[in-house]
């Protein structure tokens, strides 16, 4: 029996799972990434707990294939991470090299809601589906365009890279460093930027009391609890964010017009709320035969998209 | 031996071609459409004409296996066209119909834009290549997404509708109803829609001069070809032009991420005054790994794109 092992790296928690050769999530784990420590500390401590996982799942640790890993940054050919989004690690390191040094297997990176996105869309809401969108709406925005049996990665790895897709002209800064992207109005950074910048001048709203007052708290999930509170400040800010949200995939749809997108990570665990208000607006933005019978669901797989995704990785 | 018919119906003239079943263009010809008379008229007027271009080459008119219209306006379902663009015709004629009763032959249409970019990328430009995007540019803007062997048609047919991807929220209106489409900015009725907004308070310009005042006679190439005289309120246009062209084009190239960018119909035409602008600026609004290797090439076909492409949907 072959296995293989998906790792969400996070700046607190990482995500740890084995997965059998069909998919199956045999055993997942997570601990703390403790990045404070460096990057060989993280890297030997999630290896060693890998062993541990295959130990008491009887999984001859021989017969690990490979490792994949979903990153929270910008990843170069699978192995090398531009910079950690809140790490006090090192750029340009090439995280697949030390993986393979410590474990002696084969690991590929790539970026962690890219990973979300192929994770839904091979094992998760997108199963099924010959014709799949999925746009994991995390700390940035991911997507994976599946076609007949088939993710469209394009000539150099870039294909479905929706969160870069340019939805203002000159708009705002991206982490990319291009301006205007997707991500940088509908990404949780995103809607943090914008709820941050509304704070500073009007700090009367629930949203501000909610987080005493402390900008360096907020976090999206704040803004869209106080939206269904009732509080107008926050309303306004998804509003926003729906307008863009629907705008993006508005684009995708008439370009690829799939059976079903699906929406994934943190944003899209706001839910109705947030959804209701971009299915309404979507009509602006789609052509009418691109809506027909079109579903729009969101991720099945949670917190587990990530170390799913990034196993499939690892077996291709 | 098969025979398939292309055919190119446009306001003034309507181009026909013969094609073998391997694509061969073995016959083609262009007539008045004579919209005037009525669609009874131009369409007989049509199937006439192939039946004298059979019989000149020899070919069996009972071997024509299907006919193939590119419509300049929306087509619904390959058979019924919205409206026709310039044309006294009704709203909501099914053609196929009618020229399946004339001819007894199986009739397929669609857009005439749409049809340029199937043309270019299975028998132009894009041959060859596995991962092309073909972007026709004439009175709107059509594209053919083509990866591996096929057309991203989608669902619903929508794929591949490039033309109205959003580029600006609550924008200009479109031909299709909805705001800030890419074809609103970028087609030939977008360029002129805008040069006829800036010569509303602008006169004192060569644009101006060279079309006599008459706004009715402005067409994109006056605008290209006043530029390339180093007429200042020409080449702003052009520039203006070339911001959104970069910037619709860069989103196709985020998402699917092809070895060639093929653009055709009349604006490419314009040649490196416009394209030498939306190469600069490209680099704006396409991640770095999307343009490596990157192509960026005219279409090859010239007039016969059309009718090639409408052969090939009488061949589905």
């Amino acid at each position: 029996m072959k296995y293989f092992v998906g790792i969400d790296i996070g700046g607190t928690n990482s995500k740890i799972g084995i997965l059998n050769g069909k998919g199956d999530l045999l055993t997942n784990t997570s601990i703390k990434t403790e990045s404070i420590k460096g990057v060989d500390f993280s890297l030997n401590k999630i290896w060693n707990t890998v062993l541990e996982m295959a130990q008491e799942n009887n999984i001859d640790f021989k017969n690990i294939e490979g490792i994949g890993m979903g990153i929270p940054g910008p990843v170069i050919n699978q192995e090398i991470v531009g910079f950690f989004a809140n790490f006090p690690w090192e750029r340009n390191i090439n995280i697949s090299k030390k993986m393979e040094n410590i474990s002696k297997v084969k690991t590929k990176l790539d970026n962690d809601v890219n990973v979300i996105a192929l994770g839904e869309t091979i094992f998760g809401a997108g199963k099924g589906f010959s014709k799949s969108v999925t746009i994991a709406l995390g700390t940035g925005i991911g997507g994976g365009i599946f076609i007949d049996g088939k993710l469209i990665s394009g000539a150099n790895g870039v294909g479905g890279e929706i969160g870069h897709m340019k939805l203002v002209q000159n708009g705002k800064l991206c982490g990319c460093g291009q301006k205007g992207c997707f991500e940088a109005y509908a990404s949780a950074t995103g809607i943090i930027r914008e709820a941050i910048s509304r704070l500073m001048i009007n700090k009367n709203n629930g949203l501000y009391e909610a987080i005493h007052g402390d900008l360096n708290k907020l976090e999206a999930k704040h803004i869209f609890d106080e939206a269904k509170k009732g509080d107008k400040f926050s309303l306004d800010i998804v509003d926003y964010v729906s307008e863009y949200l629907a705008m993006g995939i508005g684009n995708v749809l008439n370009l690829i017009n799939p059976e079903v997108v699906i929406l994934s990570g943190g944003v899209a665990l706001a839910g109705d709320i947030l959804l209701d208000s971009v299915r309404e607006k979507l009509k602006k933005y789609t052509l009418d035969n691109a809506l027909i019978d079109l579903q729009i669901k969101i991720g099945e797989l949670g917190n587990n998209a990530g170390i799913m995704g990034a196993a499939l990785l690892s077996e291709k």
